[in-house]
């Protein structure tokens, strides 16, 4: 494989799926830091370079950029048994990870970011204005994971796959986002399952 | 391949991603509506027994569930030329799946769920306090989409793959929403490309 440099921010869980996908594969990832309170992600040099959406993480692989967590942890991934090989299965998985960018990132993440990192006192009043709304639409994100949990050990067939390293990455951490994990004990099981598979790196260290 | 059934509302382009996907295989599709304004996709019988998510799409498959409308694109198209047989590529058509999902969908499809849809005189509050951000994000998208395109006639290799179909759906409706593309050259060059593709469908029809 090309040399693989992943371009990040070691708090983002965004930027920790794709180094929690290489741990699980044993590849070795060039790491490039960014701060994006500082803006990092926005100078013109890493809009044209890296990527023209100001965001990380993005992969290079070789002289190719791949945006997007998700999409750099299927470029790793590609061809492992992080990647189910039945077809229903396979869309299964990324069903999650669908899910995992439009319900549960947006409000898990978001909150993490903004009461954590950016904190309360220091928001916009249209941020603030978005609180409630994004706690509740968190809230639900984790109840819908909580149910299909009940009764299974991974989110898709009987492994871990890219599903449950996606969810993984942000809901671990939800309550720096403010979010009680107390009322779901299928999501608290589960993520002592994913923390405790062979090839597990923690978030920082 | 088992009886496909896709539970939908016709007006929604994240259900009409599954049937140009269906159209271009050459894929016959069962078709349930659901009124979303009406809240049929929260019922207790759908959120039991279709998706617990209370969203459509939902790509049925025998008597398996696949929400999340570019997860069921994947499962119709899984094998096809519409998804690249070349890695990077492969994880490049999802790059543009999850951009669609996270930068674009959010912001271009809910302006125009909001204003031709629900009626901006209905809108909440918090949805008008959010107006001018999620213009401002759609555009930002839009732009996005315009630079890639620029010397390319389709997001991924040189030839239609599920990042368009993705981005299709509701691009080719923003001005529904108050977006006006006329900025935006390479996008409507694409939106002609890919609506004289054979085998293409229109959103209603």
């Amino acid at each position: 494989m090309e040399t693989l440099i992943l371009h990040e921010d070691p708090v983002s869980g965004n930027c920790y799926k794709v180094r929690l996908t290489a741990a699980h594969l044993g590849l070795p990832l060039e790491r490039r830091s960014y701060d994006i309170l500082k803006g990092e992600t926005r100078t013109p040099d890493f809009l044209a370079r890296i990527n023209s959406n100001g965001r990380i993480p993005v992969l290079q692989v070789g002289d190719r950029m791949i945006p997007e967590s998700n999409a750099a942890c299927f470029y790793l991934a590609d061809g492992s048994l992080l990647i189910p090989t039945e077809r229903f299965d396979r869309a299964d998985m990324l069903r999650w990870m669908f899910f995992e960018q439009y319900n549960h990132e947006p409000n898990v993440a978001t909150l993490r970011f903004w009461l954590a990192f950016v904190g309360e006192q220091a928001l916009s009043e249209a941020q603030r204005g978005q609180l409630s709304a994004k706690r509740k639409a968190g809230n639900a994100a984790l109840a819908v994971m909580d149910r299909h949990l009940a009764g299974r050990d991974f989110f898709v067939g009987d492994r871990l796959s890219l599903a449950d390293i996606a969810l993984f990455a942000y809901t671990h951490v939800a309550p720096e986002g403010g979010f009680d994990l107390a009322p779901y004990g299928h999501v608290r099981a589960w993520i002592g399952r994913v923390a405790a598979q062979p090839g597990h790196a923690a978030m920082v260290g």
